[in-house]
């Protein structure tokens, strides 16, 4: 199969190719996340009704979910249980989780290794996932830090961001990567046939990023990734949907993604108090009421869970711990999504026109 | 004066002080900022009603003041005009802009380093601004790192942030240093007495922030701030008004200010959309309109307009440049409210208490 066979038109939904994608399977960690497994089973039946074609190895403690299944008929009708004897907490430092060998985290992450499966999700411990698929999935070639991706809204449709959280300190080469992945990531999740690429930094000339940012953008100017980089982009940027994708380091994404999370908390928050204070503001509310339910849900954390630790050896999708059923099964669109639409491919098909596939890049820049 | 005598009550508008502030003269560049001078006369008049105690000194053109003076009674009767030959270009570099002699933002910094003002308001160029005032009015003795403050919106009242972009690359010294200032800033601001201070990092355990946050976090533990440091906050924290002080690097700060202003603006041109929808939900906005202006007003960027780079032996006050009269009123209000609650006075008293006052922190730690 070539690289190009699995890009979809753009905003299309037609695919390219000529033939349906072959039926494969993702791992499931039954047990990660505040409710597992009930929140766990009751997205994946929402899933098995959507994707029909998809087989899911259900991991974790096989008496509880034997137990469960029999209420999740179209869930039972595509799924194998396998048994964990271990699962790992939501809060244990990612060190004492890799020690844990029998983690149905861990079990899920083996599956995708051995090829058994084409990807995992889990909604577990974020930090013990990161660490346990790099040791267990591996980092593609030519990566050297994988990142954690996810889509946000924007007033111009939806953005992709990278890195949230995975890699605190980032160099220039980091970037570049988290350039070429978040290119794959766009075209794989949004259907874009050429995102354009932002660098996030601080606006004004005299305040300009450090030298980091000036190596990453120039190396993105200098190679073939050169039509789709925008340049630098700065925080209002990013829900103006200047950039399809908006590249920073884990700190930084992290910190910009859950302040634009509370802002617009805070709005809601300012708007539910203008609607409730009258009789008249009430009456208001319910004229408008339809709208904003709509506007709610395009902005709805729950549609746009689901973030991807890019640049192994597989496809590996992070649920958020607290998501409901239909969170969840957001989660599992987005692991369907990235397998059928070749993401990994797409990444290395650039590292191989960059000439980074050969390299492993890890601290060779280090600062 | 003592230190105390200047702070007042939490909450209250009562000065501790028994007598008034002395009169005291600010320093404005009237050429900065892009309506200048208009913008600027017009907001110093609307600041002149409000505060005809205070003396301006009137840095520019003196023709072209003089001519548009005759329209501003108010501002006339309390101002003197410096002739400044010339203007520092919006878009000019720090490093040429500090080679401009006779510019209108050097001479009003020159006015603080005299003595003969207080404090300097400009709407100009903030990267030449911050480069003549470290120059020319100087950090104060024990700052090695001046940085930017400004007030923002939370759920539960004004929080300070700094620093917002003086500073890309900080030690945690430097964040010792901001944590200092924002205490002192939120005092003199807020009018709170014991404010709350919080270190901006990414939250989940495995994901935590770098060896500069944990130093600067047990100094901060460890010192007399060690009451008000709440400890490690995140982006939706801010928001959320965890603290009344958030501390970050300049860098990060920047870009969290810009994208939880474009998040608003996202909510704002959401609901736009949804109150246009039909004449129905036209009517629907008829009748929440009055809640609306004043959720639209209390978050309003030119309320909070006036930031200030603290750590400076003078008060700086930096409009933003497309500030709109009103906007200017405010950061007038701003550079008004730091002289009169002594904000340097509580810097230097905490920087004492740190046994910082002496030294020059510098480079000293600089990575």
């Amino acid at each position: 199969m070539t690289e190009a066979s699995g890009v979809r038109a753009e905003g299309g939904v037609e695919k390219q190719t000529a033939h349906s994608p072959a039926p494969f399977t993702l791992a499931v960690d039954a047990m990660g996340g505040d409710n597992a497994p009930g929140i766990v089973l009751a997205g994946l039946e929402m899933a098995a009704i959507r994707h029909p074609e998809i087989r899911i190895l259900l991991i974790g403690d096989e008496k509880v979910l034997n137990a469960s299944l029999t209420n999740y008929p179209k869930l039972s009708a595509l799924c194998t249980v396998r048994h964990a004897p271990e699962s790992i907490p939501m809060e244990m430092k990612p060190t004492a989780a890799l020690r844990v060998r029998g983690s149905s985290m861990r079990i899920a992450m083996e599956a995708v290794a051995s090829g058994e499966a084409r990807g995992v999700v889990s909604a577990g411990n974020s930090g013990a996932m990161l660490a346990l698929a790099k040791i267990i999935v591996k980092a593609l070639p030519g990566i050297s830090r994988p990142a954690m991706a996810a889509v946000q809204p924007s007033a111009r449709g939806d953005v992709v961001m990278l890195d949230l959280g995975a890699n605190i300190v980032c160099d220039a080469r980091n970037l570049v990567e988290f350039a070429i992945m978040g290119e794959a990531f766009a075209q794989a999740a949004l259907s874009l046939k050429a995102p354009s690429i932002g660098l996030l930094n601080v606006g004004s000339e005299e305040l300009k990023g450090d030298e980091r940012l000036k190596q990453a953008a120039e190396r993105l100017r200098d190679s073939v990734l050169s039509d789709r980089f925008y340049g630098f982009v700065e925080g209002h940027d990013i829900t103006a949907g200047v950039t399809d994708v908006v590249v920073t380091d884990g700190f930084t994404g992290n910190v910009a993604l859950k302040t634009g999370e509370g802002a617009l908390k805070l709005a809601f928050g300012l708007l539910r108090s203008v609607f409730m204070s009258n009789w008249l503001t009430k009456l208001g509310y319910i004229l408008v009421r339809p709208g904003l339910r709509r506007m709610k849900e395009w902005i709805d954390p729950s549609r746009y869970n689901g973030a991807v630790f890019v640049g192994l050896n597989g496809i590996v999708v992070k649920s958020h711990g607290g998501a409901d059923a239909e969170g969840f099964a957001s989660a599992v669109d987005v692991a369907i999504d990235a397998v059928e639409n070749r993401l990994n491919d797409k990444i290395r098909h650039r590292l191989d026109q960059l000439g980074m596939l050969g390299q492993s890049g890890e601290n060779k820049e280090q600062e």
